[in-house]
């Protein structure tokens, strides 16, 4: 089977668009709030959205299982404040939980947490135990940057974080890390802030020491890695330079890269430096890139393509990627024999 | 010949740094500056230190000529302000004219510009005329984040930046696109905030029509540009989806990669993805990565290897990488016959 582990919902009803604009005008205005009772998304409107996209592209695509979490642009940890915050994840994460109960073969769900800028991750971990044992689902997204672009928080390897990374550890359930929006007008957000976001994230893990301290938490970096493996022979030489262990010792453990790379070179490479036990199959579907790529006739984001298509591979390697892998970095996931 | 258009002024006199303390703190506790007067760096002592690294490096490894610019992580526009960033720059930018004219077969000079945050690159214009007109260098380097690492000042395509841009077009030298250290505790200098730079001034300039106002404006974006040509396909896509023209047409005249990228499949990609139009070849001698790589027994850092292992180059897409493009990008570099 193949496990896609990074899909959003970004085909939400669009009462839902409605909701958060109201509701963070509310906040900026110093007006009442909007009640999530007055949410309008009926099964019908969720499963039009669904099938005329993410199912479609499953089909398409011979995909079997996304491992699908809210939009992650409109996490929006940057707006509102931290009990707006708390409602909008809630919602959100509920969405994703009805989409599970609607197409239970065909995702399984993943959180977004209630993060704010400058407020303490602590304010994530009911929320994230909710999920997971009242909702079923798998892991979460942790953005390594709640002020949306202008990185005021502390890195992901301080203790600030301890909180969220104990409840992982003990729910057992790994994060993948992902920024949301940017504010800031020098980073666009999918083609500079969700790249940088991964870039940072990894050599955060590679400076410190978190993984001996919790040597079972997991962390998936979107995006291929960021600029990680096409840098791998700048990584490998800071970790020397640094008298750091090397990488499979300090990190590769517990930091895993997914395959959303849109063209062959990428994946190629990806594959050549990452073992392949550490990389996860995954398309962003339905994501940054929604194009076909004039020169292969093919969606930018078909990635089991590139899979298919990279030199070297065995069948058990590819079997890792598409599956085996996920359902060792996901062990919550309940797969649909 | 080969030409190294990226090479930093790292081993620096001790007094340098004296000098750069004494300043900055006397800017923190409002106490007299220290006098330019009292720096001590004698010739002998810049021979002895440049070669010891650089000119040694070029030795063994059979490079000729060095773009050569002030260590890129002490620009710190972050720190001091506006009128200690243009007399720091200043006494930067005379130290790598000494080298020049001490080794004129071997280093050309780029100098800093004295940027602080907050404060028009109007401010840095005379002193990149000074640089090119009455110390003969050949291009700048350009800190797209004078924050050093929050990111507070506009998008390097935004006209805040235009006065700058013109006076590099009336005198026709490129900039390299290189932030300096950082102070944001998320960001690790050379194994983030500069890979970050690099990706970030990219899809800055993808958004833009700065090359239509500005058709001979040219930048180097280094360290291999960033996550750039790992996520070609990404770019490609995104600039589809924006209904921007194609990478060739809205930004490859204009915008140049280097080959600080420190294994052979990094390059090999490079190479497979950019035109070879527009890769400059280049080690970052002596930057960010010092060691020998264990997997090769070379130094990450000695990239000719690596363009030389690469596959597919003619003699001729050699020649254009190890020559023939930094003439064209850089026509002021007066190369030794």
């Amino acid at each position: 089977m193949i496990i896609d582990c990074h899909g959003h919902y970004t085909t939400e009803p669009k009462d839902l668009h409605r909701f958060r604009k109201d509701q963070t005008e509310a906040v900026k205005n110093k007006t009442p709030l909007p009640p999530r009772a007055g949410l309008k998304m009926s099964d019908d409107e969720i499963r039009a959205s669904i099938e005329g996209a993410q199912l479609k592209f499953q089909r398409e695509r011979g995909t079997d299982l996304t491992i699908f979490s809210p939009r992650a642009m409109a996490m929006g940890h940057h707006l509102g404040n931290e009990k707006t915050s708390l409602e909008w994840s809630r919602i959100c994460n509920d969405l994703i939980h009805r989409i599970c109960q609607l197409y239970p073969k065909n995702f399984a769900g993943v959180c977004q947490l209630p993060q704010s800028p400058g407020v303490s991750p602590e304010g994530s971990v009911a929320e994230l135990e909710r999920c997971v044992n009242e909702l079923g689902f798998v892991g979460c997204n942790l953005n390594p940057d709640p002020s949306g672009g202008y990185w005021k928080d502390p890195p992901l390897t301080d203790r600030w974080w301890y909180p969220v990374y104990e409840k992982m550890v003990d729910l057992d359930v790994p994060a993948m890390v992902h920024v949301s929006g940017s504010c800031n007008p020098n980073f666009h957000a999918t083609g500079a802030h969700y790249i940088n976001g991964d870039t940072t994230a990894f050599m955060q893990f590679l400076l410190s020491d978190l993984f001996r301290d919790l040597p079972t938490l997991r962390f998936v970096i979107p995006h291929g890695g960021g600029a990680v493996p096409y840098h791998w022979g700048r990584y490998r030489g800071l970790a020397q330079d640094l008298k750091r262990p090397p990488l499979e010792d300090l990190l590769l453990k517990n930091v895993f890269f997914d395959t959303c790379v849109y063209h062959q070179p990428g994946i190629d490479l990806l594959i050549k430096v990452i073992p392949v036990e550490n990389i996860l199959f995954a398309s962003e579907v339905v994501g940054a890139v929604r194009g076909v790529d004039p020169q292969t006739g093919f969606y930018f984001d078909d990635t089991r393509r590139y899979i298919e298509g990279a030199p070297g591979l065995t069948s058990a390697d590819r079997a890792k990627i598409f599956e085996g892998n996920a359902k060792r970095v996901y062990p919550r996931l309940k797969v649909i024999p």
